[in-house]
Formats: structure tokens, C-alpha cells, sequence
């Protein structure tokens, strides 16, 4: 008897911003493996019965190996359970998916994955601004800022991040961020241009600092907080509500 | 008496691919103002009471001007109505949200944004592969393969569009994809990089075709269809199901 795995994008972490399947499969569920940053009250739509696991790995601290979460994916699925791998904003993105699909397959398991709202999506729509400008900024390209030792990749294509017509997102980018700015520099992106720090989109905890790409580097070299955000840059970082 | 204007994301069609919050806003909702796509099943969310309003603008038709959009969005939060202004996917990515914005904030006129899963989101669900790779496609990019009147914009940054190493999807762009892939093989991309169309994702038309960048192009010079479809290029396009 096998069972069946949903990977769930919970969405930014707002419980009413899980898309409506999301929270049929959180209900159904008996058992749900999820990240930190997919927890807190999303998991209050899991029935009593559901086991939940937590296999967070934040960014900066020790964290379960990945092949361990795989492992532990299988063996739930094949117990027969009904498994919700519930991973923040959506799955595809940053999300190391792949891994574990990879593991299903092999297994022979059965899943489906139901996207969600992108951190980065939710993050635009607090901040009161869209990532696409129908003239101008017709890219909007997201990124990661650390590499599986905590680093700025080192291989990442920097002409097409130092673009100061798209809109870019920066994902799990606030230590790096310093060096990334002094690559981007060197690429011709001023440091004026405009830059968007989002924290904890839609929670309790939001925080929203606007500034330019050079003030958020010079801030960040300072201190970086524990706080997860995403950082956005380019020109319609300027637009927005205030 | 001022009304309120609620922008919604509604998701790439299949109703249960709605955020919570937007379901609650539909219901609330006096008005609607909805683009085509954003209709069908999720319009049956909406109380019977509400106006609904197609504004549509298909790619390729005759469509209503934009400001003549705004204008009416203005006119309907005037008069006092909770408004819900339902856009297809995501309203911040290609959604020409900025000129509704600035309309409302010139008539001084609150709104909320409410973000929803981008169809690029929900279409790589759909074929079940991930956007980004852990260690390559550590950028994925979104990018309009049209601009006003129809045509390939001049002004792409061709050599980010060209990175064998990103993921890249192009919205409304099947009729310019042959001279896209022609300028891309011109930066050094292979016409054999993997490329998929996804057409009216999680609607019961959705197609998922196949192929390399150099196979749909030929196969969009001859026919495009009337669909709308998102087309997604690069490694991870050949990571799936089947």
C-alpha cells in the first residue's frame, strides 16, 4: 500500500494567503513534513490526528541533510499516509524540489505539487508596487544569494543582474549582499539605484526598509538580523505607497 | 463615501488555485472588473448581488484602453462600492497594474493588493519540475514577449535571455517566439535547449507540448493557435514527468 505525497507552496506565511487546495490537502493530511518558514499558524489547518514534522533548514544555522528529508519522505508515503511536504512560498522556487522528486520517482511514489505565492509576489504586493512596467522593465528575474556553504555564488551572470531596466529579486540575500553590490557596481549598476528590503512578508513581523542598492549594503554590512527577507532592486523599487 | 479597491491575483484559472483571501474578497465584492482570464468558474465565487464587468483585453483583439479601465475603476469606488479589480495570475507581473494604481491614488482612493499564483508558477506545477536547480539555474526570469502593439520589444537584454544556465519564461509570447529564438541562437543560445509550451494551465483546456527552443519556433511559424500560453526555456526543462 503506498501512499500519495502533495508538495504544498504555503505562500509568504499569511494562513489566508495558502491558496484554497493548500488548505484542502493540510486538512486531509496525515502527515505533514514542513520548513520553519512554512509554520506557525499555517499548520493549524492540519487535522489533530495529522503527525507533523518539522524538517526546517534556516539559512545560517546547522540543518538536517537534505537526503535525510527525502528519506523521510518515502518512508511516510510508503506507510501509506496521505503526506503534505509543505515548503514556504512556492515549491519551484529555491525550494530544493527537485531532490525530492527525484527520491519519489526512484521510489516509485506517487505525488503532485500545488504551487503558491511566491514570497517575492507577496513581497511587491505589501510593498504597493508591480515587478513589470509595460515601456520599460519587461524582465523580472529572481535569484539566490548564498550557495550551499552560505556564499555568494560565485558563478552567477552579473550582466544580466546589473540591468537597470529589470526588476530584481534577490532571495536569501542579506549576507552576501554587500559583495553582491560591489559586483554589481563593477557591472555599471549605480549604487543609487532604487532597493526594497522585505522581512517576514505578511506576518506579525513584516518589515519594509526602502533605500538604494549602496544603503542597503552599507546597512547590511553592519548588521543583518535573523529575520529572513528578500531583497528587491531596480526601478520600480521607487514607485509604491508612501 | 469612498469606496475600496481590492486588487486580486486570481490565479491561473482552476478555481481552488485561489488564495483564501481572495475568495473572501470576491464574496464581499459590489463590483468586479475582471480581464478574460481571470473569468469563468472563479467568477461563481462573487455574491449575486455583485456587478460583474468584463474589461478584458486578449492578446492579439481589439481591447478596451486602458485608462478607460482606470476610469471606471474610479467611477465604481466613488460611488461607495467595495471593488474587487481581478487580474489573471499575478496583477504585479504583466498585469499593467501601475496605471490603475496611479489613477486610484490620484482620485485618493484606498486599495489593498492582493498577490496570486502566477500562471509561470502554476505552469512549471503543472509539468512538475522545479524553476531552480540548487547548483546551476540559480536565476529564473520572466519576461513579455510582446509589447504594445503586438510586437517583439527592441529593447531586450538579449545576452540574459541567452544564459544556458537560467530558467526563463516568456509570457504572451507565441507569435514572436520564432524572432526571439532567432536573436537568442545569435547570443550563443542552442536551438537545442529544452523549452516547453504550457497553454490555459490548470483550466480543463490545458496543453503541455514538449520540445527545444529551435523545435516550437518552427512549429509557432506555422500555427500559434488561440490560447493563451506561457512558454518556458532552459535546463530544468527537460527534468519531469514523463
Amino acid at each position: 500500500m503506498t501512499g500519495f505525497v502533495s508538495f504544498v507552496g504555503s505562500g509568504p506565511g499569511d494562513p489566508d494567503l495558502m491558496t484554497v487546495k493548500a488548505v484542502k490537502r493540510l486538512k486531509a493530511a496525515q502527515a505533514v513534513l514542513f520548513d520553519d518558514l512554512s509554520a506557525g499558524p499555517i499548520l493549524e489547518y492540519a487535522g489533530p490526528e495529522a503527525d507533523l514534522v518539522g524538517v526546517g533548514k534556516r539559512a545560517g544555522r546547522p540543518s538536517p541533510k537534505q537526503n535525510h528529508v527525502s528519506k523521510l519522505l518515502v518512508e511516510y508515503a510508503q506507510s501509506g499516509a496521505n503526506v503534505v511536504r509543505l515548503k514556504s512560498g512556492d515549491s519551484g522556487l529555491f525550494g530544493r524540489l527537485e531532490e525530492e522528486l527525484v527520491a519519489l520517482k526512484e521510489a516509485g511514489i506517487p505525488y503532485e505539487i500545488i504551487p503558491g505565492v511566491p514570497s517575492a509576489i507577496a513581497a511587491a504586493a505589501a510593498i504597493g508596487i508591480p515587478l513589470t512596467r509595460r515601456l520599460t522593465a519587461r524582465r523580472v528575474q529572481f535569484v539566490t544569494g548564498h550557495d550551499v556553504k552560505g556564499e555568494l555564488p560565485s558563478d552567477l551572470n552579473m550582466a544580466a543582474l546589473a540591468d537597470a531596466e529589470a526588476t530584481t529579486v534577490v532571495f536569501m540575500g542579506k549576507r552576501t549582499f554587500p559583495l553582491l553590490v560591489d559586483a554589481l557596481h563593477r557591472h555599471g549598476l549605480s549604487l543609487s539605484t532604487p532597493a526594497i528590503m522585505a522581512e517576514s512578508v505578511s506576518t506579525p513581523d513584516q518589515s519594509i526598509v526602502r533605500s538604494t542598492i549602496g544603503g542597503l549594503a552599507s546597512r547590511l554590512a553592519d548588521e543583518i538580523g535573523s529575520n529572513p527577507a528578500l531583497i528587491l532592486y531596480g526601478p520600480l523599487a521607487e514607485f509604491g505607497d508612501d
